[in-house]
């Protein structure tokens, strides 16, 4: 089938190209979460977890999903967010995030005082069936009953809904963008205080973040839409992330080391990397926050403390460009 | 110095996001010269490389980077780059460059009637002292010394120029937009009829793409400035590739299996893989001619032809998303 790719068009896209990006933007990291569920060999001991989460703060990262309160017997390896997520309320500026797959879990969020709770819905309801065992309107429904709990607590715990697989699913392939916008709209009217973008399977491309990207802007507004989910599976995790700084995401979920990711594709890369999230956004002027040999002094330990678990990422490989080192690097390189 | 990374600006960013890209875009795989020039320890045999380009051309690659015109005791891996070029010529629609450093080597590209030569010039003065120990000023006359020799002899080989580090250099760090934009006025006046910008060192961001791409295309218009080359050392190579074409860029190296890269960061990723470029611009819907299936076949021929080594990409090791997978492919998976 190969077609001749001889020619150019007679002109680039006439649209003007935006330079301005978000002066600031924060990068939410989720391997003590999405990291962890996917290495079902392992259960990280609480200490390490309690050191993990002092250094990601010493990084400099303050927004952290430290865990899932999800059934001990289901994923033993995140029986102690309770723990976990009263370590990270100690630390100044600290926002900590855990996942709740349904009202038990938030219930125990809200005990917490978690600042913010993340319940995924997919956006694929062959992917919500097989997951959760549940169709999509069910979890709706729930959106609703916690959102009432929460109230009901008087609790300030935020309610964030995760579209997961909206940008297609290993089961059901391609997900429609009027399907995800229909179901974001579900979503906000059940109660959920924000929303954000789940690449949960690695399939998105920079133009689609764009195109999907801009379609929920218009029902959210970016107040209430301001944070997407990335995986490098495919390698695109980077250019995921910068077509949505293009719309204007300011907030970029990320794993230190590259952990976490698909179990759908063994051996592919996980999340995007937070060091190497770090480096763009540093490398455009976007503050982040991060102290970089910091968070490359967390990266360093993650080694050791996952038992050699295979980590993905560039810049820890490569190291800083010249330009851009401080003077402690520039000798040591 | 973490500082604290809380709050939202108050809006996103006001420009309109473009989404139209252009319709079509090649890939120039430059994987025989700029990846087998940094394996020094391999010479790689002329029929390999034949059937190389033949499986290139096979998987719909329409534009190659068949080798280099230097002076074999410099570079004995690319010193049959005649042969390869004589080869590639008998190929239907296949478009060949060859690199040439100098006048003389310029000669050798049109005697052998590539369709391109490209000649480096360094944007960084210390990088061009270091590497080709002339000046910049002095690589600017011999590109009219190049023109002159082509156009005496009635050549149809294409005069390319290159500016390396565009984005910035490992011996002196920055390299300033204005400086880019200058030397690009220089070289179109020597008499280039095409300018290419390279970050040959992994340095470019996509803001940076953005930023000097858009001030290249005011000087040199887009006849004349088409086409960029990425290294993904640091983990950006798509990213700024996606920015490149969001500047109506419709040209693009890259290198199959990622080879090829920086010297100055080893165990780092090299050129943006080919495979990988091309899947992200299937998934966007640009037509590149490429048959998946095909260059797949390519890249798995590489680790014997490379002889063991390290091959880079992330969509070897995660497959097609299912929605894009042939009949074959999802019957495999």
């Amino acid at each position: 089938m190969p077609a001749p790719t001889s020619g150019r068009p007679p002109s680039p896209p006439t649209e003007p190209v935006p330079t301005a990006l978000p002066a600031r933007v924060t990068i939410r990291d989720v391997a003590l979460r999405d990291g962890l569920q996917i290495i079902s060999r392992l259960v990280v001991p609480t200490a390490t977890k309690l050191a993990w989460v002092q250094a990601a703060w010493d990084a400099g990262l303050r927004e952290l999903e430290v865990g899932s309160f999800v059934p001990p017997k289901l994923m033993p390896q995140l029986a102690d967010t309770a723990e976990v997520l009263a370590h990270a309320r100690t630390l100044p500026g600290l926002h900590a995030t855990v996942l709740v797959p349904n009202l038990r879990g938030a219930e125990r969020a809200i005990a917490g005082e978690a600042h913010a709770m993340l319940l995924p819905i997919s956006a694929s309801e062959a992917h919500s069936l097989a997951n959760l065992r549940k169709p999509r309107s069910e979890v709706v429904a729930e959106i609703a009953r916690i959102r009432a709990a929460r109230d009901a607590a008087c609790s300030r715990t935020a309610l964030e809904v995760g579209i997961s697989t909206a940008f297609g699913c290993t089961l059901q392939g391609r997900v429609e963008d009027a399907e995800v916008v229909r179901l974001v709209q579900q979503v906000l009217d059940a109660g959920a205080e924000r929303v954000s973008l789940a690449d949960t399977v690695g399939y998105a491309d920079p133009a689609q973040v764009l195109r999907l990207g801009e379609q929920v802007l218009r029902v959210a507004g970016p107040d209430r839409f301001d944070t997407m989910h990335f995986h490098d599976t495919r390698g695109l995790g980077l250019a995921n992330c910068m077509a949505a700084l293009q719309l204007g995401i300011t907030r970029l979920d990320a794993c230190v080391g590259g952990i976490g990711g698909c179990p759908h594709a063994p051996g592919a890369s996980g999340n995007v990397a937070t060091e190497d999230l770090a480096y763009m956004l540093a490398s455009m002027g976007v503050a982040t926050g991060v102290d970089f040999d910091r968070l490359m002094a967390l990266r360093g330990r993650l080694g050791a403390w996952l038992d050699g678990e295979p980590l993905h990422g560039s810049i820890w490989r490569a190291g800083l460009p010249k330009s851009m080192r401080t003077d402690a690097q520039a000798v040591a390189a």
